[in-house]
């Protein structure tokens, strides 16, 4: 992958050492590694060995870990490679700012806001695989990136998918856009049955291999409340454009439907490194070696209504939507809180939900953001809230 | 509709009178009727009544029946309205020259070929929905509709869904495209089954409403056999680049797979106006009532391998394809042939493959065809062929 000028494309991954770093170091290996990009800065947190050997074998510009106390463990690990090396917030800012024209946006959580639109305020090309710039930060985010002038191409799979089905040429024909959700493991759980579920059944997903974070939100589909305040900022959608559907076997990755009653869907194996490929080669296609679909294989597709009385992450969204301002940023910050507590076993599964609309319920006055500052300042209120409710409830039992 | 120019869209229908046109009317209705376009031409064959009424209706300005006999009938159905007539062979090519930008081929058989070029070599965009332009004259029809200049856009569904999910920007990662096949009224039927249905059963049809001669084509797979000649020409494909599989649902209209391992794939009701309306208005898409896909409704979609040895029709495509040729038209001209035969209860259903097998072996040395008077010969070589081989049949039985 060469830029118009010959030279080697420049690219930058924030947050290589998760499940989407280590794919997009594979596809780029696969487009022909240190002969067609050339890497100007990697980061993580706390998986000095991995970060390291990633930078080495990339040969960086720089590595970066989020975690300041193992600045010194990375600056020994690359010592001798040529590697420059940085830590903590500044450490990040400084990877973003490096002149890479395509960066990966894969830090998870609100760390990966400021990055992320350092990038995007540079002009850079973004890949973007955090929900929070869009979910939180929605308008700004938006605008920062139009300010900067680079583009924003999705890489989950579901807006990777609706990206690769919408056509520009056709936006005045979009009537809405279908997300399909797998279910996650408790798709056919009764509420009862949820209500005792442990973290160690909530992180297995059925189709897809992924972190800790995103497999719970699955289970609980919370990501899939993320995604559908994301489809809204990204696709510029109506809240009663953006629907859901139940489709357990991950193949259909969404879809779009016309005015003219056609639907145009995107399919594939569960593999991440086909968005990822889709947003690095953009708006050319990768020949990547990833699986390719049998239908006959397949045999089925399957869909389902979702079911809000189960998953009330659905509804929450709905009203995250609806109501606009910081509900979105909010409903994200409490989310992450009270999945903490979930993890740490002080709440249950279904718990989560009830002190993400508790939370909600409590910060509906809170004013629209204009400044990420003030996103910030939501983000942060609403994770006071939700220790709060949280302890209120611990006193309760 | 209106041109660049302000002025309404001109607009023939060759074949107004069949279920595709009268589709494309309702369409053309629905999108403004007499205010957004101009008609210039319909042609039907023995439907005098309903041709008229269309022809009074529209305001066209030349109504022509294929059939010489009814013309003194038309001319009556039609005086006083200032609707120009005219018939037979001479009067298609009359409607086929009138100056309309945009043109619906749906004339049914080796009788749409010479209007349909006509068109196409005075520049008109043509909307296809005869198979045989292709499957009979394919690389000649091709490079007249390219000499002309006019858009060639398909309007059976699955060359539709196809044309709408191939990228042009993209056509570079093409691996394969996937025409999905409804598997017809026997899909689930035996060889043994087979041997003694009936036309009446044949034409069934699961899902659309279609004419006689398509209805049987599907319940044999000479239909899917034909749009694999028709996807080789359209998008220039390699044989080993068209897939076929069974799709009972007929809802996934067809899909086109990429080298990045992503499939993308167009949906809708089984309603032919979606790929009318796309053909009418490309590259902009329509309004139209039509049916929204509702995806927990549908529950499920099911893919089988299509079985080649209970439908050979597709095993005789593929050879067809691998010959090149004009071992395509000798397919399409025997089939065609043996169609009537087995509605005359002459041979029963699987003896029409059989037929068609024997007819593309005994014409394998037909040299390729240079010109259209030349696919016209091998066309009726093949015709007399297969009336022999169907004559040797009888006496043998």
């Amino acid at each position: 992958m060469t830029t118009d000028s010959g030279r080697p494309r420049h690219l930058t991954i924030l947050g290589s050492t998760g499940s989407i770093g280590v794919n997009t170091l594979d596809v780029v290996r696969q487009l022909g590694g240190r002969d067609a990009f050339e890497v100007m800065a990697l980061t993580g947190n706390g998986n000095i060995e991995l970060l390291a050997q990633q930078a080495r074998e990339t040969g960086a510009k720089l590595a970066v870990t989020a975690d300041e106390s193992q600045y010194m463990t990375l600056k020994d690990a690359l010592s001798g490679s040529g590697v420059d090396v940085a830590a903590g917030v500044s450490g990040l800012d400084e990877a973003a700012s490096l002149e890479a024209e395509w960066v990966m946006a894969a830090i998870v959580g609100t760390a990966g806001l400021a990055p992320t639109l350092k990038a995007a305020s540079r002009g850079a090309d973004i890949a973007l695989a955090n929900k929070e710039c869009l979910v939180s930060a929605g308008e700004l985010f938006v605008e920062a990136v139009r300010a900067g002038g680079g583009r924003l191409i999705p890489v989950d799979s579901e807006h990777s998918a609706i990206f690769q089905c919408l056509d520009n040429d056709q936006r005045h024909a979009l009537e809405r856009i279908v997300l399909t959700a797998s279910g996650g493991p408790f798709r056919t759980h009764s509420r009862e049955q949820m209500a005792n579920v442990t973290v160690e059944t909530a992180r297995t997903h059925p189709n897809w291999s992924m972190g800790l974070k995103i497999s719970v939100g699955s289970a609980s589909m919370f990501n899939k409340a993320l995604e559908m305040v994301e489809a809204k900022h990204l696709f510029g959608l109506r809240p009663d454009q953006v629907e859901v559907i139940v489709h357990p076997q991950s193949i259909v990755h969404s879809m779009v439907g016309y005015s003219d009653g056609s639907v145009i869907a995107q399919l594939g194996a569960p593999d991440m490194r086909t968005a990822i490929g889709y947003a690095l080669t953009y708006p050319k296609r990768p020949k990547l070696d990833v699986e390719r679909l049998d239908f006959a294989k397949l045999a089925r597709l399957d869909f389902e209504a979702p079911d809000e009385k189960r998953f009330p992450a659905l509804r929450l969204a709905r009203t995250a939507l609806e109501r606009g301002g910081v509900q979105a940023a909010v409903m994200n910050a409490a989310e992450e809180t009270a999945f903490n507590a979930f993890v740490a076993s002080r709440i249950g599964f279904l718990g989560m939900a009830e002190i993400v609309e508790e939370v909600m319920e409590r910060l509906i006055s809170l004013p629209p953001a204009r400044t990420i500052a003030e996103v910030f300042a939501a983000d942060s209120e609403a994770r006071r809230t939700a220790v709060q409710v949280i302890a209120i409830r611990e006193q309760a039992a």
